[in-house]
């Protein structure tokens, strides 16, 4: 995607190096990372500088693939060591085991196959999400006003993202739109990274406090909503950052349709239903304080909250399925039932 | 309440002195300030030094006196000066010119009437939000679960508040209760100072992120939730801090309580519905940046956003009367119907 007039992607690669966003400076400063070894690249993703599900896949994949270049005697126990490495960085992260393990499986033919391998990797992730583009597009009229929470753009993924990949296709194709972007307390995703996102696109959009979808709902500010997913149990329940549910209960009350975008890769198809996925407690700093930029471009962690006082910091809710209008994946919209997971799942 | 193990009004008066805790510097700093004159009063309102609207109407009040007892020669047009100056503090705050009213004509009389009116009003601010307390206490069950927004706690108020009047009473009962505290972005009344309040307390709670709010109702963590007003309609329709609606749309969902609290002076009975109320605009500094104290007790204000995207920041929302179980007045809790308002309307 563009930025500052030129075209970038979250991460690739080149020769054996890998380039990335470093995303912790966003939204104050752009800048483009190299990761020499596997051992930079395990580091990137262990401080946050790539997120997002698709985007960690792609680099978990990579680094992998760095690990065979690098590895001379001793190899097997080298790349051992190595997959443990990549592995332990975030290891709640789905994609990153399924990428790891692919290209774990192609360097033992050589080399010049892991690289291919996760180049593959990454390219099926900018495909299916350049796919969710084009079918998520249908959904969006012109003039529509679109709510999105979190960032599930193209800084989460290699290149388009899933909830904003439908935005960019109907702007690109001349569709006037808006969108409103979710705060997204604790890390402001919303308010840093899909709105920078949009601010580099073009797209007019505005920053809203968590607290005010409602009340936009009720004015009939908002057509349709349209958010990422960390993972889709095999029944369509969706966990996704948290606050999601609240979207999709005042979209339900609202008679507002509530879309879920996500490649089929995010689809957990041995998890029967939503209930069976434990909600991660993250630490209640993230409430209490806020990091940004003051005037002086000094970075600051502030609290923001009451001395003494405690936190509670839930990182996802759990959607129920009835409360999706549909799921946009890359091979097209689907129903949020079992049965349609079904079919989705044998299309593959 | 208590302070650090001292009693303390948000306001009071001493000889023709106003003393306030300055709410600006809260919750780092627990600061009195004494206002001689009508002007320092005027200027305490303005700087929300003194905010809410229990302790703006006296505040109000107050200044008036002190106007009264500043002015020698010309009297009328001192005093005519005075009203105007203080009427354009806080030009929305509906409880101020009640207050200005009262005491205006009160010291027609005597400077001493005056002084008396002003007393009469902040009094009868602590009396109903006690009287508050012990009718919302019935609705408390011991090992109770609440869930408020915002503030409106007795710093709202010369004492006790709305909202929370009703969990001090059933605290001090000898109730077990917990408090889950929405942080309330943009402004983070919740996480700021109402924090405060239930720390000094000593009452158990936990902020959360705004978002956090069906996540924990679904997991059947919240048994209630009360929230304070800024103005109820005829019919109920009932405008409060943003986000309220949508906690108010989430609690109907998942059949939770929720109550709204509020002396009879926060009806606006004039008003037939909640469409007839606009719905004020914020500066949208107050989505894009944040203040707080730094961990060297420096005072930041940080961006928190991308820098060249814009913000939408309307200060409230109106919640329908068919999503509010009932309101808990001085008069008793009442259903929120056209009815039951009139018959309080009839009493008062």
């Amino acid at each position: 995607m563009l930025v500052q007039g030129k075209n970038y992607k979250t991460i690739w690669m080149e020769g054996s190096s890998v380039f990335m966003i470093e995303q912790n400076k966003l939204p104050f400063e752009f800048e483009i990372i190299e990761c020499t070894t596997y051992q930079e690249t395990c580091r990137a993703i262990k401080d946050m500088t790539v997120r997002g599900a698709g985007a960690i896949g792609a680099a978990a994949g990579y680094a992998m693939a760095q690990a065979y270049s690098a590895a001379c005697s001793d190899k097997d126990t080298f790349i051992a060591k190595a997959r443990f490495g990549i592995e332990a960085t975030r290891p709640t992260a789905r994609n990153l085991f399924y990428a790891v393990e692919r290209v774990f499986y192609a360097g033992k033919i050589s080399v010049e196959n892991a690289f291919l391998e996760a180049g593959k990797i990454a390219e099926k992730d900018m495909n299916d999400t350049r796919a969710i583009g084009s079918f998520g597009n249908e959904l969006i009229g012109n003039k529509a006003n679109i709510l999105t929470h979190c960032n599930a753009g193209w800084l989460a993924f290699v290149d388009f993202g899933t909830a904003l990949s439908p935005v960019y296709t109907a702007f690109n194709q001349g569709k006037e739109l808006f969108v409103y972007v979710d705060e997204t307390r604790p890390r402001g995703q919303g308010a840093r990274l899909t709105a920078w996102e949009l601010n580099n696109a073009g797209i007019p959009h505005r920053i809203i406090a968590d607290n005010a979808a409602a009340g936009l709902m009720v004015q009939g500010k908002i057509d349709l909503v349209i958010v990422g997913a960390d993972r889709i149990a095999a029944n369509g329940d969706t966990a996704n950052k948290i606050g999601t549910l609240d979207r999709a209960i005042l979209a339900n009350y609202f008679n507002i349709p509530f879309y879920i975008a996500a490649p089929s890769s995010t689809f957990d198809f041995g998890c029967a239903s939503g209930d069976k996925i434990i909600i991660e407690e993250r630490s209640q700093d993230e409430v209490l304080f806020q990091e940004g930029m003051d005037e002086n471009n000094q970075w600051h962690k502030i609290r923001v909250s009451s001395p003494g006082s405690t936190a509670y910091n839930p990182a996802f809710d759990v959607t129920p399925a009835q409360l999706i209008t549909g799921i946009i994946t890359e091979k097209g919209i689907i129903k949020s039932t079992k049965e349609a997971i079904e079919s989705l799942f044998n299309s593959l």
